[in-house]
């Protein structure tokens, strides 16, 4: 499928935290990118220390769809560039949205809500079974029941976020946890997925499954047709 | 509360089975009865052996909102009576749909789906989490993050149901599975709540969390004011 | 796209009506057919006097997308074949509803509700005017801020649903209604796409936006990879 | 009932329009004061040009419901008292948006998107029917099929907001158009309701079914119970 994909990465754990490092050494968007090129799509990678953290309007307006991680230095981002973004999936770009960028200002800002939610005091490796609820969605294509992920990091409800248009997975987690994993919204002509697993320090980018999930989403999220949308004055009524 | 309440009970398990019959000695719509008699309801209990299932339309007429517990004879439901019940729903009445009775030819119908689900294969005693999703909905009025069932029968997803147009509760099982456990629909005029717990061979419907999640959602369920609906014909054009 | 549509046509206004045969000689069905053979699809005709109505199991297993419009003989549906379309849109075939197919027993049941409406005592010719509300929807694709029918039938609110997962369009009234006219619905691993115009005495399946709506929601509505769902026993908790 | 309403009104047009002041002479505040007062409902009115817009956190933190027109000075409205009201609604607090508010900073902001729409270029006076396509909502409660204001401004689709998760109402303008004109939304564990007449050159707060919906809404955006939500830390794994 021809579409242009931009992988925003903020792209600081992997320079600073030597554990990050070991499991991506080229970041963590490496192996997004690697995938999504597999599967035909052209990739651009994009991170928060380039000028306009790489997310130029020139950037945006030859994206389909901008997939975003985030954690360290939310922060950072400039509002401007963050209504630019948002702009741009109101416009009919597609936004995936991964992990802890649950609490990225341009999530935040999209869903009018904290996004916030509950995680484990002292993070433990656990057990994270993501279990499939709407089969009959684009993006649960080619799964079972579910796909399990061996060690990842615990998220739970209650997740601040309004209630998804469509809720694709739900997770599981061994310490007693459940977390709606899988979220589906329209946002003005543009469609944005949420997609929880993807810790830091765990190999989860590399797992096929969770990279199968990103490439069902960006072809879901991609815009059909050119859809445009007419505001403002309508004729007198003495013309209709 | 001035609601008048009708809670049908399939009954057969509680004289079949001595082991339910020890838990619930007097029916299991026993507990449910005396609980939201104490919160003032007026109280009917109905069951599959009486005469049209208890369910007359004289009963149905004089019932604000139903629940429904059955197991092992949904068969044996007269399709007149689901029909006659089905109506009443739609014309205002709120149904609560308890546990097993998700394969009740009433749910049935008014979902338009099987309403399958998958259960353990040998059953077990399974601790039960449910978590709240939607703190501010009146079903969840009152509850922390969670509330916990020690030992109940596991259902998991996939649930295959029409989307909840409100998801208040999702539970998490010891045993791996998460499932959507308290889901709201609008039928028509009339509310359907469905909530998962109560297998008949735990005393799950003595515990005071569940009790208290059942009266809030006949709370819920009980129409407001009284709506009516027209269809049929409109005026010609020309009288406009 | 290679998709396999079957279309179900009651064919007995046609029949029976000069007015209406004056509109469609071959059918109301025969333009559908033909506009979507151009789009490349492989199509067939079924219609109710055929024996099991066209609908056998075989034709169902070769159907993508089953479109839907009856009217004047409903009730001669046989009640085993709507149960065996319904359990096709629960496998995952796709489900376009058009027009009085609002009454149709295969909505009804899918639905669960009476799907009543309200419609113009004398039937007159007016104007419908069709507002996109879900730009970026696949169905709307390709259409500007609305299509305009010039002479149609009214259907007005309250039109007796569920409420819609996704709502498409609006239609307007000359005469003083609106309605809910392009809705969408998931049921099992089916999607649904119910659409308003369509009545007998009026060229409504000869107007290009009209066919266009309906061609989008077949490929809409076309089923996504080859989805399955495992209901049933699992594992019992010692072999996790 | 015992409800704590806040109207928040921009209160401009008045000083600087005599067509406005001349329908409204006390403030278009004054009449749902007045109407929600009759109800038993204590009333507090707050207006731009007053300090913090007379939203002080004292306010916020004693109001149950905020009702917020506005329109010419959507601009002067502080970022941070948007910010005050916005954590408020998650905290809780039900959110009435009148009419032009569609376009209201705090609007916008826990919607998300523009909430931009039509309008027709020169104001006219025409007849709006708004249609009651949920008859069972307590927003409803009390409505034959339709309410009717005999001159209103139009507003309609592609209004831009997320898909209501409960459309109550659907407007009918004599020009042509259509609009989702009763729109609900949980945010947090607040209540939205969006409600589109009251044109400040028309008596619409005059007219007492517009202020019975306004007083059915606040009703049902008051928060039931006194829900709370933990997020953050839970106990790590070895304790459960």
């Amino acid at each position: 499928m021809d579409l242009k994909v931009t992988i925003w990465n903020e792209f600081r754990h992997e320079k600073s935290h030597e554990e990050v490092r070991n499991v991506y050494p080229d970041g963590l968007h490496a192996p997004i990118a690697a995938h999504l090129r597999s599967e035909g799509m052209t990739v651009r990678v994009a991170t928060l220390d380039e000028p306009e953290h790489g997310l130029t309007s020139a950037v945006l307006a030859d994206t389909d769809v901008l997939t975003w991680w985030g954690h360290m230095a939310h922060g950072e981002v400039s509002d401007e560039i963050v209504s630019r973004v948002q702009q741009r999936v109101l416009d009919g770009m597609g936004l995936i949205v991964l992990h802890s960028a649950h609490f990225s200002k341009i999530f935040q800002r999209l869903m009018g809500t904290t996004c916030n939610l509950i995680w484990r005091e002292r993070e433990v490796e656990e057990r994270e079974r993501i279990w499939v609820v709407e089969p009959g969605h684009p993006i649960a294509a080619g799964f079972g029941p579910y796909l399990e992920i061996p060690r990842e990091e615990m998220y739970g409800e209650r997740f601040d976020i309004p209630a998804p248009e469509t809720l694709v997975f739900l997770s599981w987690f061994q310490g007693g946890e459940v977390f709606r994993s899988g979220c589906c919204y329209q946002r003005g002509l543009g469609k944005i997925f949420y997609f929880r697993p993807g810790h830091e320090t765990f190999p989860t980018y590399y797992q096929k499954e969770v990279l199968q999930v990103i490439a069902n989403a960006v072809k879901w999220a991609a815009a059909t047709g050119t859809p445009t949308v007419t505001f403002g004055s309508r004729p007198p009524l003495e013309q209709l």
